[in-house]
């Protein structure tokens, strides 16, 4: 079983069949990264469009069953999460509807302070807002995951602590690996394993040692040390694949509508757009890749295939349904 | 000249009348709690409405001219503000449109974190946001004035700093006097002075010492005390006067939509409505006690005319248009 916790690409049929290819079973994709509410119901207006197009490739994933049903019928199932809480807006009530309509992750905050939280490109980090602490619960009632990949570390470390269910990093690396801004403390790693909570790791080259030249065998050498930290059975991919978008979609995820001057966020003057991937993780025919590459330092088969969506599709089952008393 | 620089009455033709019989030639009202930017725009689509309806009696204001005019003709001009900048949604491009629209006072944040600065109901505040400071300098830019009424003191400070144009409190008191939440300290009082900014003195009660039993020589004899403290030019009147407003209206500015719980902010639960009003500020027509108040204390007339209005009106003089070079 092959599960990505993160894609954001410019999906076309050719992708789909990609993923098909790579035998990837659930991929959970963003469908919003500045959008309210009802520009994020055109979003998945246009996915259903998608699923009646390509019924052979791709169809909705709502529960872990679905990636079960995936694999046994040779797709994909497509999952529904959000890089910033922007969809539900200042309504709480929000929370189920979207879930409703298939949400399943929803990261608090993206890079900026958001109603909920803080992200990574603050300056400072009050932790978990007033309508954040309402907003977890609610997620956590419902079965909304909560994703802190874009967060700040207070903020991420009382989100652990506050929500009642584990919650997620789909897409980031530890910061001991590479310190960028956006991967993770020793901390954040040891507390999210501690509440069973999950950590996909990232092919985004910004989150890369070297970049775009980072080394199939470096990365799983730190997949490896990852696992010592955290435990093996709380890790798993989340890609951040943006496979085929223009550089004004990169744009579009920095700037949004919140200044009128360029931010290059991860990027810089120079390199302002999509940094070119790794050889090793072009395309989701590339899993097995990093498969081959886990196997080569040293992991057990066994923990491959958690690695690979085992851990994943575990975390999906108690995670996506409501609340049990 | 009488200026009243915040009501949010349930405003009726007796209402408009008694603003008319109290000598009020300008009144800044909210038109935004926790409204969008469509919701906005059907508030202010009300008031054209009033507009229509009552122009023997009252008319937008979109200038500190508006004020003369609403003087010489015996009628009171309306100036658009509002108390959250939910009007402004995640997109920096509404800050012209709304200025536009007449919009000339916008809070940064009202009791909880928004996505520019923090309310005074948190429990942290890390100060002005990324986007706050971009907003900030749009806002500077065009002429809409920063008012930090509800913003916790980091943040009011930091705005206070990062703006070019002086910035308002258009509606607390000072918390040497009464130490709730919302009023202000020393420090704030001080600052916004130096910098050429204004303080509305509140008549409503939870923000008076006492409450609705104040009386008018302890209220006087505070706005003395805070013109020792940040000058007797940077003072006026925002009676916060909420005059007819059923409780299921307090309830929206506390609750909005962030909560499924009640939140009683500077109510309780065995108190959660609205407040009665000291008996002498019931109406617009009780600016007359308020003015005899401060002759009483000891004010100069010069003075009294700079606190009933002068002071606001010099204040709109060289706030609402655009930033000249």
């Amino acid at each position: 079983m092959r599960i990505d916790a993160l894609q954001y690409c410019n999906f076309s049929r050719e992708i789909f069949q990609q993923m098909n290819q790579g035998g990837v079973h659930a991929v959970h994709v963003t469908i919003a990264y500045h959008e309210n509410f009802r520009e994020t119901v055109a979003n998945i207006e246009h996915w259903n469009r998608w699923f009646e197009q390509y019924p052979d490739l791709i169809f909705q994933g709502r529960w872990a069953r679905c990636v079960e049903t995936a694999k046994a019928t040779g797709r994909t199932a497509i999952f529904f999460g959000f890089q910033n809480p922007s969809p539900i807006e200042d309504d709480i009530g929000l929370v189920e509807i979207l879930h409703s309509l298939g949400a399943r992750f929803m990261q608090l905050s993206y890079n900026n302070q958001s109603l909920l939280a803080t992200g990574c490109y603050e300056a400072n980090d009050p932790g978990i807002t007033r309508m954040g602490r309402e907003v977890i619960a609610e997620m956590n009632r419902v079965g909304l995951v909560i994703d802190m990949s874009h967060s700040a570390e207070r903020s991420t470390l009382e989100a652990i602590e506050l929500s009642s269910r584990p919650i997620a990093i789909t897409h980031a690396n530890p910061g001991f690996w590479e310190p960028a801004l956006r991967n993770k403390s020793d901390a954040v790693l040891k507390a999210l394993g501690e509440s069973g909570g999950m950590l996909g790791f990232s092919m985004y080259p910004h989150h890369l040692k070297g970049k775009g030249d980072c080394t199939l065998d470096s990365f799983c050498q730190m997949v490896a040390d990852t696992a010592e930290l955290m435990g093996v059975d709380h890790i798993g991919w989340g890609s951040d694949l943006c496979q085929d978008q223009p550089d004004s979609v990169v744009e579009w995820m920095r700037v949004g509508r919140w200044t009128k001057k360029v931010d290059y966020g991860e990027g810089s003057k120079s390199a302002p757009g999509f940094p070119a991937m790794p050889s090793w993780f072009a395309d989701n025919r590339d899993f097995g890749n990093v498969e081959a590459g886990l196997l080569a330092v040293g992991f057990s088969h066994a923990d491959v295939a958690k690695i690979m969506g085992g851990n994943w599709h575990r975390f999906f089952e108690s995670s996506f349904g409501p609340a049990t008393a």
